[in-house]
This record gives C-alpha cells, sequence and structure tokens, in this order.
C-alpha cells in the first residue's frame, strides 16, 4: 500500500478534529463509508462515480481508497491518504467488488482495525447526483467487511453522519456560500428569459447555460446543477418533494417558479424564486406579501438553541393569519448542504421538529402558497446559522 | 390496499411474459426491487426519487409502492398495480422506512408471500442519475423485508437482473432508439459550436441547451442528459470511465470529444463524436481512419452468437494493425440501456468477454485512442442485434 500512497492537497483542520471527536464519542474505532457524501465529509472529496470507500479512524487519519481515474481530482480537494486502485481493466473481467477487495484488505491491516468496532452505513440514506451512473455497494460493502475482518464488530453509524453533516465547518460554509453565488448566475439568466410565449424548458435551459458558463465558477473542480421551470398550474405541483420541468408554454399573468438544486465541489444549494409573467394580479401581491413577512419572521427567530418547529411556526403563523395556512402545504425547511434535501437531514424546520439550532448549521427557509390548478409561489434561500442570527447565503 | 390502488397506462407484455418466465426460471415466486433502474424494468416506471419499491410476482402481477408526489408519472409510464404512498408529511418526523413499512406490508400481505422465495439487490450495481437526489436503501430493505416476512427465504436476484436488462424488448428499444433521436440535436448543436477560442464550457452548454429544448423530446415524460465537452490534452483523459467538462480554451487544430449520456424517460444512450478545430492534421486523419474502420470491423462482426471478445478483437485487432493498439485504452463497449455504463452489464466488449451476443441486446461501441498530453478521439455509437447484424441507433 504504502507505494501508491499519496496524499491530497486540501485541509480542513476543523472537519478532521470534529471527526475524531464524533468517532471517540461514539466509542467507534473508525467509519467505513462508500456513500459519496458521506466520502466528501470525511475526507474533503466528492467522488464521481460513488466507488471510492473513506476509512476514517479516531487514531491514524483518513484513508480513501479511490479509482485511480478520479486520482487527480481527489489530490486537489481531500486532505486524505489516498490509495489508487483500478476498478477494471483489459486484463479482468473480476467484479468491481472483487477488484476493490485487495486494496482494502491493505487499508484496514495497515490501520490494523482487525478487532475494531467500526461505524457502517446500513440505513436509508440520500446521495446527490454525482454523475451521470453513480456505484451503489447495496449489502456487499458491510459482507466484504465482515469477510475482511471477521473479528471486528460493525454497527450502524447513520445517526452520527446526519449529526456530522449538520453542522458545517468554515471551509464547507465557504464551499456553500460560493455554490449560492454561482446559482446566482443562472436565476438572473432565467428571469430574463420569463415572458409569456416561452415554455418552461425554454427558461430552464437559459438559466443552465448561465450557470454552466459562469465564470464565477471558474475555480471548482465541479460546478454542478439542475435548473428548473415551473410555470401556472404546473407551479402549483411544485409542492411536490422533486421538481420538474415541462414543455407547457407561459401565458400572460403566470406564476413562473425558477428552482435550482446546484453544488460546488459536493456541497448543494436548494434555491427557489418566483416571478410573474407580466404584471402581477392583486391576489398575487397579497400572497407574495405573506410569503415575504413569513421569510422574515422566520430568519428574525434563527439563532442558537431555538428549534426546527420554532422556526416553522414563525413562518407558519404568518401564512395562516395572512390566510394562506391551507397552501402553505410543506415544511418551512430542512438541512441543505451535503445534499439539497435530505428526508432524514438535520435540522428539520418542520411543526413538529424537536432539532436545536446551532451554530454552523445550513437550511433552507421556503415558505410558500400552492394554489392547485392555479399556480404557486415559493421563495426559498439557504441560510447559516450564526451567534448573531441568521446568515442568507442566497443573497440575490 | 385496494381502495388507494390505480392502475398504470402503459404496456409492455414482452417484458411482463419475460418476467413471469425469469422469476419461474429461477424457482423464486418474485422479486422485490427499489433501485430506480429495477422498478423501471419490471414496472415500466423510472422513479424519479429512488424511494419507490417494487414487487413483482410470478403468479400475480406487479405492484409499485410509490410515492404519492409521483404517481401521476407512474401511471402514464408504468403497467404495474400503483400503490401511493406519504413518504413525509406535515404531520409526522417518522423516517421513510417507516412511511414506507405499513404499504409495503399490505403489498406482501394481499400478495401472500409470508412464505415466499423472493429474490432481492443485494450486491453491488449501478443506478443512472435520476434527479438531483436519490434515496439509497442499502442494508434497510433487505431488513425491513426479513421483518415483514420472518418466514419467507432471500436470495440474491443481481445477475438476475443483469440478464434480464441486456436484453431489449421492441418497446424498450423503441425508447432507446428514440433516446438517441433526441441526443442528435445536442451534438448537432455542440459540432457548430466548436471554435478556436471558446471554452470547453461554452461548447457543452451548447450541446445540453439545444438537448434540452429540442421539440424531437415532446412527447417523452423526462427528457434527461449530460452533454460534456473535452479538448486537446482533456481529450487524451477521456480514456477515464467518467468524462468531465472543464474551463479549458480550445486551441486551433484540437481534437474536441463531445460526448453525452442522455435517457428517453429512463432509457439511457452512450454517444461521443470526435471533430477537429480547424483543419485536421495528417496524424488525425490517420487515427480517424483508424477508428472508422475498427469500428466498421466492429458491427460486421457483431450477430447472434457471437462473443463480446469475438466484437472487442474485430476492433482492438484494427487498432493494433493501424499502430493504436496502445492508445486504444478500454474496452470497445459495454451493455446500454437500463444505465450509461455498467461494470457488471451484459454485454461486455471486452477482451475477455464469454457474453454471447442475442437480439435485443443494446451495447456501445467506442474504438478511440488516447495521446497522452495531446488529445485523444473516440467514435462512441449505440447499437443492437438484430438477427440480421448490428443496428446503429445513433444515426447521425
Amino acid at each position: 500500500m504504502a507505494a501508491s500512497l499519496r496524499l491530497g492537497r486540501a485541509a480542513d483542520p476543523e472537519r478532521q478534529a470534529r471527526a475524531v471527536q464524533a468517532i471517540h464519542a461514539a466509542h467507534l474505532d473508525g467509519l467505513v463509508c462508500a456513500s459519496a457524501s458521506e466520502v466528501l465529509l470525511l475526507s474533503g472529496y466528492w467522488p464521481v462515480m460513488a466507488s471510492s470507500v473513506v476509512v476514517a479512524t479516531a487514531d491514524a487519519g483518513v484513508t480513501v481508497i479511490v479509482p485511480e481515474d478520479e486520482l487527480e481530482l481527489a489530490e486537489k480537494t481531500s486532505w486524505a491518504s489516498l490509495v489508487p486502485y483500478k476498478p477494471a481493466g483489459l486484463k479482468t473481467l473480476a467484479s468491481p467488488v472483487d477488484l476493490l477487495r485487495p486494496p482494502l484488505a491493505d487499508v484496514l491491516n495497515d490501520l490494523h482495525l482487525g478487532r475494531a468496532h467500526l461505524g457502517l452505513q446500513l440505513g436509508h440514506g440520500v446521495q446527490p447526483a454525482s454523475y451521470a451512473v453513480m456505484t451503489e455497494y447495496r449489502s456487499s460493502l458491510p459482507a466484504l467487511l465482515g469477510q475482511l475482518l471477521p473479528q471486528a464488530q460493525f454497527q450502524p453509524c447513520d445517526e452520527l453522519l446526519e449529526e456530522m453533516k449538520a453542522v458545517k465547518t468554515d471551509r464547507e460554509l465557504g464551499l456553500l456560500s460560493h455554490a449560492c453565488a454561482v446559482a446566482s448566475a443562472g436565476f438572473a439568466a432565467a428571469a430574463d428569459a420569463i415572458s409569456a410565449g416561452k415554455s418552461e424548458v425554454d427558461v430552464a435551459a437559459a438559466g443552465q447555460a448561465a450557470f454552466d458558463t459562469t465564470p464565477k465558477a471558474d475555480h471548482l473542480e465541479r460546478s454542478y446543477g439542475y435548473f428548473y421551470c415551473m410555470s401556472g398550474p404546473n407551479a402549483a405541483k411544485a409542492s411536490a418533494a422533486c421538481a420538474r420541468t415541462r414543455r407547457r408554454v407561459i401565458e400572460a399573468g403566470d406564476l413562473v417558479m425558477i428552482h435550482a438544486n446546484t453544488c460546488a465541489d459536493g456541497h448543494w444549494t436548494d434555491i427557489t424564486r418566483t416571478y410573474t409573467a407580466g404584471t402581477p394580479t392583486e391576489h398575487q401581491r397579497e400572497v407574495r406579501a405573506a410569503i415575504d413577512e413569513a421569510h422574515a419572521s422566520a430568519l428574525q427567530t434563527i439563532k442558537p438553541g431555538v428549534t426546527g418547529s420554532d422556526v416553522d411556526h414563525a413562518a407558519r403563523s404568518v401564512m395562516q393569519a395572512r390566510g394562506f395556512g391551507k397552501e402553505f402545504k410543506h415544511a418551512t425547511g430542512h438541512g441543505v448542504g451535503f445534499a439539497a434535501a435530505n428526508p432524514n437531514g438535520r435540522p428539520r424546520i418542520h411543526p413538529l421538529s424537536p432539532d436545536v439550532l446551532s451554530e454552523g448549521m445550513t437550511f433552507n427557509v421556503e415558505p410558500a402558497a400552492y394554489f392547485d390548478g392555479v399556480g404557486g409561489m415559493r421563495h426559498c434561500d439557504v441560510v447559516a446559522v450564526t451567534k448573531d442570527g441568521a446568515r442568507v447565503l442566497t443573497q440575490f
């Protein structure tokens, strides 16, 4: 192993220290993860094909077994020891798991993990799209680890990882903040493209092209994302968990929603703006005033120590008082960063959420109103909790 | 369950019959899968958030438990019985797996699977990107099934699914062929955008925008994909498993590679064309002639009964004879359709591949030459095996 080991050139001492602390606090010797977001969390590297495996220990640092095709990217963005391997080649038809086995065995052996207590991802989770095709190890990675370390003990570390991902380091906040700035270029172009007679696909494509080409992303390794446009009755459907651009032609007076999920090297945004094609009606102005007030109320409530339900209540009570309680169909927000959205992610800004906000948490604030068959309006910002309250990362 | 059951409006009797036959042949009572490509294979529906679960039985048809947000899409594209459920909501903070439990229990009970032999996805696999965020059940779905069906028997069905996905039905061939036609719009625009002084991101964005807005996709529910541009020395790096567009400015004389992975409702393409910025050099013409001849040789070899290694040899021997054997760094092709690429996918068009071609198989043919630090050229088509030989689906 030592011969091929390379060192990443990035650094995040705050994250490294927190990982060690979390592993100790959980009475573990280490974590072994293969989901791309967790490899990013623990090593700084966001795998492309999601076939990398990270081994983070309490005492001996972080190692990533990385396909050699991705080594150049990993070196630029990670602080881990990197062990390149060939996941395929002209001289073998062995399966990806069989090709992972020798380098993984070497790493586990070098780290003396034969009798270790290790945390694994065994439960439900989410993974942001990192490439057109991504690896899923499913049960094969726990099975392989059981074979390689027959005397080790394994336990789920899913909750631990969610807690770690919830609170960002300064470096991670910088990347998320930059991701928001890069996305702004797409929003400006998409908003400019809105007019009656244009289709949703035209507007979304204008936003996408501006995002894809903005010089704001020049210094990122991977600036990546999705722009969506939903107009009129399609904007009413935007309360769904998933956005979708359709072929619909925008009509004068429509509410037109631009939604984006974008990332800077694996740190994801969740942003929505809503415009009117033409002059807003009185009703549209009332909805916007309610959403603006709900948004302001949520932001004023955010500070360390309050709960997710406090923030949800701050927004929801305004929407209710303004007569749009029923139309505000979803939670006020959810954790954002290592994924654009995550049903298990912290903090949940939900009516029932006990999650206590702390400095460095990032989430979205997305008051909205959806009118079936007619239209929908949402304003979704990404915010960070600071000791002085909310900081909006999507200042545009 | 019966009260909320809906029926999908699509049909693929050929796929339904093959699924029943495969389940019988494997001495199973059914398959339970949650990966989006396998839900597509068995039900016609390509899930967005990858949180749907399909239960396909030998005797009682196919049922999909689908998040209610996705029901409209599922009804349009599936032939399964559809059971909508709420994976989240304002009145609960229960986990996604806890919310899946009741509808899954109902379906398994209604289908009398208490003592069944069921196939599960337990091994390594790949998943195409279906949305900005996707679900991974990891070990939680096998664990839940074990709780719900304590007397059932479970076994891996990963290989069975790969075999099923390898051979397309006429309907699936039609969708894949249409996906290729839709992608052609992006290639035309990207090729037009190539010129010295433009950057890779500009060229890729031109292809992406044309693809995103082409009327050829008007009748698809989800026309979705990624365009990449790699020029000069970056094209040499395109031998990697993953493509990447960078900020590099194209120079006169560069080889410029346009690569795309796109899909029509979950049926994926893998396509590459290479152009020269300006007039090709003598060397570039030689490389192109070799690739063209290797491509033709592979196509002439393709017919039912030959092996993947026969086809690889047909292409590789030409590249070797023309002096570019060493520069042709990867296999001649791999199965394409339910994913753009899949290391376990059949047929493998690889020097060692024993996979026997049969009618309905689809794969790419991608002879190429990569010159480190200088450039790279690849021509990648999607082809289908017919009884008369190869049919190229990417006729542009």
